[in-house]
C-alpha cells in the first residue's frame, strides 16, 4: 500500500483528490488529505474508505516532518510560498513530490541531492504552468522530428466565465484569486519578436494586445505576460526569433482595465488614509485633476481620450465607479479597494460555470515552405467544485502521480514536465478526462 | 576653543566651509574635515590655520567614534543613509549634530535621549528641505498673526543651468546628482487641492504641470513632488485645503520627459541583458511594437501622439536617441542607459554656471478679502565649486552651526528650522549673502 498525502485541500484540489480516490482500490492507496481547515479536508475526502482528513498547519513543524514521513510521495497545494518547507523535508526524509507551481529558487537548490537520493520533485504540472508545457512541447518535438525549423511561438491561456453564463459587458468573472487578477502586469512585459527584445512597461500593456479567435468559444484578445523570454530555456528555443506568451480575455476587457492603469486606480504601493469614507466616485476623482467645471465621467473621458458614449465608457459605468456609494474599506491601497467592487460585480454566480481557453500558434519552416500549426484547448466546468479551473489544475498533478507510482514516470531530480516520457503519457491520459488539444495547420506562402 | 567636525567635503560642503573658515578666527573654531578622499578634504581645506584635513571612512567604526568625541558640534555631509550612524554616536558622546537631510526615522527616534540630555540635532536645514521650510514658515506665521487664514499654499523649487549658460532645447543640464532626475518621481505623488485628496500616478505626472513665471528669469512649469501631504504637519497647516509642492522646470521639459516615462524608457527595475551592444535607436525601440514599415521616430511619434515636426520630437532627436550609437553598458537598467546618454547630452560646461529657483504662493483671507502672496528666490552660482546649489544647501547649515555655537539658536532634541527663534536669524543672515526672498501681494477678489 502506497501512502500519498495532498497538502492543501482548497478548490484547486477537488479534481485531484476525486481522481486519486477513484484510482485508490485499483493501485491500492491510501489517500491523506492535510489542510487548515479539517471541515475542508473531510468535505474532499467524503468519508472514502481510502481516504483520510486531518488538519495540517504548515508552519507547526513537527506535524510537518510527521506526515511527509509517513507518506510515499506528497503532493504540495498549498501557496507557492510554502512548497520549499514541504520539499526540504521531502528531500530529508527520501520521499518524492509533484506540484503544480512554478519551481522555486528553493526548490531548485534541491536538484543534486534529490538526484543523489533517487527522487523526484515534479513541478508545474498543473494547467498554466503544466498544460501549457505539455501541449507546447508535443508540437515543438513534432516539428523538430520532422526537420522544421521554428519561426514564432505564441501561447496564450485565459480562465473566464463560460460563454453561456457571461452576462456582463466585461464579459468577465473571476474564476480564481482576484487580487492577481487587480495586480496583474505590475512589472515589465518581455518578449522577443523577430529577432527584437521588446519591452513592455504597465501603463503600455493593456493596449498591446493582439486579436485572436479559439475554436467555436469566439474572439479573444492577449496582452503579453511577465516573462516570455525565461521559455526559450524551458523550450530549449534559444535561438527562436520571435516568442510571446500572453492573458487571453474577451474584446474591450483591455481598453477598460487600461483606463484604471493610466488613471493609478491599480496601485498597489500606497494606502488611501481616509478610504473607508470615500464614495468609489470620489475614489476615482481623486486620481483626475481638479476642475470645478467637468464631471468626474467627463475629466475621465478627456484624460484617456474616449467618447462619452463609447463602449468602454459604458463598461466603466456598469462597475458603478461613478457612483456615490461608500467604499467602507480601512487605510486601503487602490488595488484593494478596486478589487472589492469588482468581487461584487465579477462574481461567479451560484449556476455559473467556467472555461479555461489555451491557444499555441507555432510557425515553422520545412523544405522551403512556411507554416503555423495552431493548437487549441477549451476545457468546461462541470460545477462549482469541479471547476474547468480545478480540473485543468489538478487532473494532471493526479494522473502524474499516478504514473509516477506505477512506474510509468521515472525521472529524478526537480524536473517540470518538458520531457517526451512525461508528457506524452500524461498527454494521453488528459484526453480521456476532455482535456483535448485540437491542431489545425495552414499554409503562410 | 570649540571643534567643528565636518564628515563629507563633497561639492555640497564648499560653501559651509569656506564659511565656517572664514568665521573661524573671529569664534575661536578648529574645524576639522574628514571626507572618503583627503585629497578632497585638503583642497576645501586650503592650509587654512583653523582647518584640517582628515581621510574618513564612515565605516571604520573606531574612526567614527574617536572622531565624534572629540568634536563639539558634528556636520554631517555625509550621504543621507549614513547620517543616523552619526547621530546615535553624537548622542552616545553628548554632541550635537548639525544635517541638510530629511530626518530619518532612525534619527527621529533619538529625540527623546537627545533632549534629556539637552542636545540639539538640527536637520533639514540646506535649500530643500531648509530655506523651503523658513522662508514658508516666516510668511505663514505673519499671515497668522495678523489673523489671515491660510487657503492655499504651493512651493515649487528647481536647479536648473543659469540663462546665460542656457544653450539646448531642453532648457536644462545637470547640476546636482543625475540619477535623481531620471528616476524622479515613480512613486505616486500625493496632494491637496480644495479640500480633495490628489493622487497622481507615474504615467500621468509629466502632464499634471502648471506654469509659474518668476521675477526676472522668465518662464517655468512644475511637476508635483511625491509626499506634499506630509507637509500639513511639519508647517502644522492640517486644515489647509490646497497644499501642494513640486519641482520647477523650464516649459517643454516636461513634454519631453513624458515620453521617456510613457516607453518606459526611466525603469530601473529589470536589466536589459543585451544591453552592451544595443544602440540608442534599438533601446528606444525595444520598447515599442515590431512594425517593419515604420521608423522608430515615427512609432514614438504614434505612440505617444507628436507631431514628427514638433517640438518635443526636436528635444529628443537632439539627444541623439534614434542614433545607432552604441551604449556600451553592461547589463543595465533602462534609466541606466537613459542617464549615461543624458550625462554627455546635460553636463554643465567648464565654464557654466548654474541657478536655483524657488517660489512660494499663499493665498489667504482676511477681513473678508482673499489675497495672494508671493515669495520668489532666485541664486546664482559664483562658479564651479561655489555653485548655487553648493550655496544654499551650505550656506544655511553653517550659519546654523555659528547661531547653535554662539547661543542664539538654543534648542534641544531633533529639530527642523520651523521654529521662529531658527529661521528668523537664519533667513536674515542668509539675506547677507545673497539669499533673498522677492515678496509680492496681491489681491484676489
Amino acid at each position: 500500500m502506497k501512502k500519498i498525502l495532498i497538502l492543501g485541500a482548497g478548490l484547486s484540489s477537488s479534481s485531484l483528490i476525486k481522481y486519486l480516490l477513484d484510482h485508490s482500490k485499483e493501485h491500492n492507496w491510501k489517500i491523506r488529505v492535510g489542510d487548515m481547515s479539517l471541515e475542508v479536508a473531510k468535505r474532499k475526502v467524503n468519508n472514502h474508505e481510502n481516504g483520510e482528513a486531518v488538519e495540517f498547519d504548515v508552519f507547526n513543524e513537527q506535524q510537518r516532518i510527521e506526515e511527509i514521513q509517513n507518506a510515499d510521495v506528497v503532493i504540495s497545494m498549498l501557496p507557492a510560498r510554502f512548497h520549499h518547507l514541504v520539499a526540504e523535508r521531502c528531500v530529508e526524509f527520501g520521499k518524492n513530490m509533484v506540484t503544480a507551481s512554478y519551481v522555486s529558487k528553493e526548490v531548485l537548490a534541491l536538484h543534486d541531492q534529490a538526484k543523489e537520493k533517487g527522487l523526484m520533485l515534479l513541478n508545474e504540472i498543473g494547467v498554466d504552468p503544466g498544460i501549457d508545457h505539455m501541449s507546447a512541447m508535443k508540437v515543438i518535438n513534432e516539428i523538430r522530428e520532422k526537420g522544421g525549423e521554428l519561426l514564432a511561438f505564441k501561447s496564450s491561456t485565459g480562465g473566464l466565465v463560460a460563454p453561456e453564463f457571461d452576462n456582463n459587458p466585461w464579459n468577465y468573472k473571476f474564476t480564481w484569486n482576484p487580487r492577481n487578477v487587480v495586480v496583474a502586469g505590475q512589472s515589465v512585459a518581455q518578449y522577443i519578436d523577430h529577432g527584437k527584445y521588446k519591452y513592455v512597461p504597465y501603463n503600455q500593456l493593456f493596449k498591446r494586445t493582439e486579436k485572436m479567435s479559439i475554436l467555436d468559444v469566439g474572439e479573444f484578445e492577449m496582452y503579453p505576460n511577465r516573462d516570455s523570454l525565461s521559455y526559450r530555456e524551458t523550450y530549449g528555443l534559444q535561438d527562436i526569433p520571435t516568442l510571446l506568451r500572453g492573458t487571453l480575455r474577451r474584446p474591450g476587457y483591455c481598453a477598460g482595465w487600461n483606463v484604471f492603469v493610466q488613471i493609478g486606480a491599480t496601485d498597489d504601493t500606497y494606502t488611501i488614509g481616509h478610504s473607508e469614507n470615500l464614495t468609489y466616485r470620489e475614489f476615482i476623482n481623486s486620481f483626475l485633476p481638479y476642475n470645478l467645471e467637468d464631471t468626474v465621467e467627463q475629466k475621465v473621458c478627456d484624460f484617456v481620450g474616449l467618447e462619452m458614449e463609447s463602449e468602454t465608457m459604458s463598461r466603466l459605468k456598469w462597475l458603478g465607479i461613478f457612483e456615490e456609494t461608500k467604499i467602507g474599506l480601512k487605510n486601503a491601497t487602490p488595488a484593494q479597494i478596486l478589487q472589492k467592487l469588482l468581487e461584487e460585480k465579477w462574481a461567479l454566480g451560484a449556476e455559473d460555470k467556467d472555461i479555461i481557453v489555451m491557444q499555441h500558434q507555432f510557425d515553422y519552416s520545412l523544405n522551403g515552405k512556411t507554416k503555423r500549426i495552431t493548437s487549441s484547448l477549451v476545457v468546461r466546468g462541470k460545477d462549482q467544485v469541479h471547476t474547468a479551473m480545478a480540473i485543468t489544475v489538478g487532473t494532471p498533478v493526479a494522473i502524474a502521480t499516478k504514473l509516477f507510482l506505477t512506474g510509468v514516470i521515472n525521472q529524478k531530480g526537480v524536473i517540470v514536465p518538458t520531457m517526451k516520457d512525461v508528457y506524452q503519457p500524461v498527454l494521453k491520459e488528459l484526453e480521456e478526462y476532455g482535456i483535448v488539444f485540437i491542431e489545425k495547420e495552414i499554409d503562410l506562402d
